[in-house]
């Protein structure tokens, strides 16, 4: 944090762009590196991102009836190989306890890879009858895979910090509108918020989460054109009610399993977040997820610091009693230089200027970081300055966004082209399957693209498998993927 | 959750503590067991107390420029090892994960029983110069120290839920106002939100914490005569800023080692609600911390339901829009004194009958939970006769709490004395000593109490050490603990 280093990204996002997006969340404040690889730490510019996120989601969700809960972090190895699928989907990434101070524990204990079997298993005394369906509950927490490929901040790392909901039914149909209504939340926050397009749609066989029925997803497109998993949600069916005993007396007097639902976003979406609108300057968050919408910076000679000084306090006083987040910079030991670099950096949506030629015309500059554009605004009207140009700004990134993912779904109905446009640009390629697992797992090993979606919206289709020629019935969409 | 269970609490608080204290806390639907030892689940009842603790702290943290943020939950060993005492302290209740999937680790990671050591290896990275200082983070997550005693749900659990705050300073005397602002933030909620008075003091060196240079602390009395650490603020000094390097330039362009200080509350604070107020029906929540804070119960023979319902709906939804946490038990499956059972058990604090009579009257009816007193109230005033009424509970929990915690202050001059009391009350015994450790442990051995905190406030003393006669300067607080 000293003044001394070069704190500017020295990397062009489109010359090395995994290069630039390590530099973005380290110089931006965001992480730290954990002394244990794969791990990192959050500093609070970074934490209070996902608090925001947070904030919105957990909003949503209490007003639709769930509640949160607490679950230990430690799960036997018994009770987490209960569901087969399921275990063996995790086994092989998950850390274990095996020890509690000097003593050797009898049953391994996983620190927690995902909540299922241990919610389950304690779901299973609280439900008797329908009197006590829906139970909707979600748990903000962290999980831990072992990472042993590559990781990358916030987007693949041995912890991570998320929010799993589990609800459980009475019937399939109200599992089915859980599972909907969750992931247009997830919806909602992501474009509304996070300024991100997504796609919606479902996970193929392969693909979905090990013991789901099936798996609602959202998937958004990265500027390198590999595919990012934004948001999952899993109808269970009763796949995990049955080895669980998840039972309830109906409202016939009869005997019935559950029907579950579990559901998820992770900081994941704070990497989504980077990576899409981020530019050579450092990081561009939208305003409704920016920890900091508007910072104010004094410019001044030495003769004329008091009075700007002053200015710019009043002028943050007023502002800070509406709903804005703000801050003014009135650090002594940095230039107004240094600062906009490091508010560029940050990625403050709205720098405002305030010198003594400003304050004696009653103007303010006002500076979007997304442009670069400079306005000068009436003193006076400044709050709704602000509010007019944060509102355009979450507009225009979304925007923008929309305009690139689109411009990057391609149909392809040859094989070759396919594969050379994987190789080339990679992309989301929209292309007809068979449903056929072979196809899929042969184009998975030929081009290392899978089917990330099959999309909710309707594509037209050339009624043959990209792969095989074979009938198909499903346009779906193929990808590499993070 | 079946009616047909037998819901009431069967244990008089005053005959069997311990039993009525566990059956309150599953009862009222607070928490479950975890099939692991020592592990406990929370309910969203339970775990809403907790959200409500953690909103009003960290709303009064973030007013005084500390910021949250995220530590990973692993620690390696040879990290952990770096402050010789304060390793001592912790690694015989440490859970370590020796193994990811199949691969066993070469350097053991500990699951974080405290943070102190991952996050002062990670400040000093951060802190270069004085113009990074103050740093003031905090982090609200779990810790996990494995109890080989017996366990208690929310006192004495493998896995809780706390915030530590880890700050760090150019000089003593900041770190002393830090460690000191703290422990008030402190003591207003625990006094002013849980209704539970405290005693603020310094723990002796026998009982700080491992590696400070002091420590600041909260303890309360439980009914049961034993002390319970309800907060601890250290001032850590340099203790930790030497090993860790966390070193600066000051403002003289020297090199200084930093000032450190750390700090927690856990769930143990819902424990010693629970323990403090709840009487034989069940738990009683202070109405600044219930989750709900008032209920409405419709009271109906079967031809007057339409209207009693809809009446309870249209209360609802107008003290809904208000500033007051409230809901309608509309549930249709049970009778409205297995409804009042229901909501006695859980503590709600005040509880409106509504009946046909009520209804035709231009009245409602308020029943208190910790009194049991019924008043007539005008339809017309409700919200204000709720809120005075509120505001009465929560004073009154505090001021019957207090009288009890004074009259169990107890002075004594004469050893067996003090062995006697302890033997059969318990209670606070105010009492002289030499400040020699040998003293502390001799009475730790031969009456299992020992020095709960050296009281900030001044009593007379005696000037005689009440274990060895000699000199005396410090009037000091004994008790059993928890």
């Amino acid at each position: 944090m000293s003044e001394l280093k070069d704190i500017g990204i020295t990397t062009r996002k489109e010359d090395d762009f995994s290069e630039w997006y390590t530099q973005v969340v380290t110089k931006a404040g965001l992480i730290d590196y954990s002394p244990v690889k794969g791990f990192i730490v959050l500093k609070p510019y970074g934490y209070r991102i996902w608090e925001i996120i947070k904030e919105s989601l957990d909003k949503k969700l209490k007003e639709s009836g769930h509640q949160n809960g607490f679950l230990p972090i430690l799960i036997p190895e018994s009770l987490l190989s209960k569901e087969k699928d399921h275990f063996k989907g995790f086994t092989p990434e998950v850390f274990w306890v095996t020890k509690a101070g000097d003593t050797i524990l009898p049953d391994k204990l996983a620190v927690r890879p995902t909540s299922e079997t241990l919610a389950y298993q304690i779901f299973s005394k609280w439900i008797m009858s329908y009197r006590d369906l829906p139970l909707k509950i979600n748990f903000w927490n962290s999980a831990l895979r072992a990472e042993i490929k590559s990781t990358k901040p916030f987007i693949r790392n041995s912890e991570f910090l998320w929010q799993e909901g589990h609800t459980v039914h009475e019937n399939q149909q109200e599992a089915e509108e859980e599972v909907l209504l969750i992931l247009n939340y997830y919806h909602s926050i992501i474009e509304n918020f996070l300024a991100i397009p997504t796609l919606k749609g479902i996970k193929s066989e392969r693909e979905k989460f090990v013991g789901a029925l099936y798996t609602n997803t959202l998937e958004s497109l990265m500027p390198d054109g590999k595919a990012l998993q934004m948001a999952t949600s899993h109808n269970l069916g009763q796949n995990f009610s049955k080895p669980f005993e998840i039972r309830f007396l109906g409202r016939d007097s009869k005997q019935y399993f559950a029907w579950q639902t579990s559901w998820g976003i992770s900081w994941r979406l704070i990497g989504a977040l980077i990576m899409i609108h981020g530019d050579n300057k450092g990081l561009i968050l939208p305003p409704k997820i920016a920890p900091i919408q508007v910072v104010i910076v004094p410019i001044f000679k030495k003769k004329d610091r008091a009075i700007v000084i002053e200015e710019s306090k009043k002028l943050f006083a007023e502002l800070n009693s509406f709903d804005l987040r703000i801050t003014v910079d009135d650090r002594e030991e940095y230039t107004a230089g240094w600062k906009f670099n490091d508010w560029e950096i940050k990625g403050v949506p709205l720098r405002i200027n305030i010198g003594l030629r400003d304050i004696n015309n009653n103007n303010l500059e006002i500076v979007r970081r997304d442009t670069g554009e400079k306005m000068s605004i009436k003193r006076k009207d400044c709050i709704n300055s602000l509010h007019v140009y944060l509102d355009q700004i979450q507009k225009s990134l979304f925007e923008k966004a929309k305009i690139i993912q689109n411009n990057n779904i391609v149909k392809i109905t040859n094989y070759d082209e396919m594969k050379k446009l994987l190789n080339e640009k990679g992309g989301f390629i929209l292309a007809d399957w068979c449903e056929k697992e072979e196809c899929e797992n042969n184009i998975k090993i030929e081009t290392g693209a899978d089917i990330r979606l099959i999309p909710f919206e309707k594509y037209p289709s050339d009624n043959k498998c990209i792969y095989c020629n074979e009938n198909s019935k499903k346009t779906v969409i193929f990808a590499k993927a993070y």
